[in-house]
């Protein structure tokens, strides 16, 4: 410990922190010039000049760089994680609903998440790096876990999306004043006809 | 029209253009000031130091007012009119994709209401103008005509924003290069599940 203090002291190699840093800072650069699919652990590792088992040590997956790098308030793979779970697709709507509202309700995240949406409204790279980040690590999983069609599951995530937009952005009533609870029971049959299908 | 162009060239009196633009000018203040509800047409006139009725004149009502100020390329009017013609609730699903799909499949009109979503979502005035004028315009009459819950009338309009975020902002596929008829066969049941209720 006292090495690496003095070693740090005499600036002669960057600590953790600042490694950390500066390999999220090469992570967004790289995130934003090839999108999410395009930019790998191992780029971003020979980006940041350092080795890829030290980005691995540090964010475990190309997904973990990629929460740490964006702030993202929330661990897509625990969401999946939890919604694997759900015995039966009949029950995914309701299950769905709840966890997205129980995102969104948490102000501590809910601030993160609309800024990440607005920048993706304006800004081209984000909308490409979150669009294929949500593609590959939550919609893709919960589609294919529950033999749902892709674009059915896209239009269940789009009234998910355009709820929290009337609610949380446009303040529109009386989407904006219900109870998270009355949401899900008004969302969860809308959801359903989407994963059901014909 | 002699007269008029030498009137001009004096510039002793401004014209029709220069009085419509500076009403345009006061009406945007104004709405952004006290919102939709709370300006009216009168106020704008007196704002603009001119009698309320050349403001009917040229825009018609308040409506037609917010219109010409926000660049909004529909007429909410025209489309409430041809949605109550709507013979029962049981096909407003698939005719109100319908219509909406319409107006986003068109780039002309889809390009400024991407710029009004954008700045709902980052400027509050706009975002309180533009709810106040959708409630009051769109889904107001709507709910009424059809006997539908002003909540459920929502979170129909929250599955079609939602659906067009994915589509034209974030590029999803592949619900972006889906057909506006295989949007409209996978959105109608949705909506119609919210209009039918329980």
């Amino acid at each position: 410990m006292a090495a690496g203090a003095s070693e740090r002291t005499r600036g002669r190699r960057p600590g953790p922190t600042e490694t950390r840093e500066q390999i999220l800072d090469c992570a967004r650069r790289l995130f934003a010039d090839k999108g999410y699919d395009g930019a790998s652990l191992r780029a971003i590792a020979r980006e940041a000049g350092v080795d890829p088992a030290l980005v691995h040590h540090f964010f475990g997956t190309k997904q973990g760089v990629f929460i740490a790098a964006m702030n993202l308030p929330l661990d897509p793979a625990a969401v999946v994680a939890r919604l694997r779970d759900v015995p039966s697709r009949r029950e995914l709507g309701a299950a769905l609903a709840e966890t997205f509202l129980g995102v969104w309700e948490d102000p501590e995240r809910r601030i993160p998440m609309l800024a990440l949406v607005r920048s993706a409204m304006t800004n081209e790279q984000v909308a490409t790096m979150l669009r294929q980040f949500i593609a590959a690590t939550l919609l893709g999983p919960l589609a294919e876990r529950f033999g749902i069609a892709p674009i059915r599951m896209e239009a269940a995530a789009g009234q998910l999306v355009g709820v929290a937009m009337l609610r949380y952005v446009l303040g529109l009533e009386p989407i904006a004043s219900a109870t998270a609870q009355e949401l899900v029971e008004l969302l969860a049959p809308a959801l359903q006809r989407h994963f059901d299908g014909d």
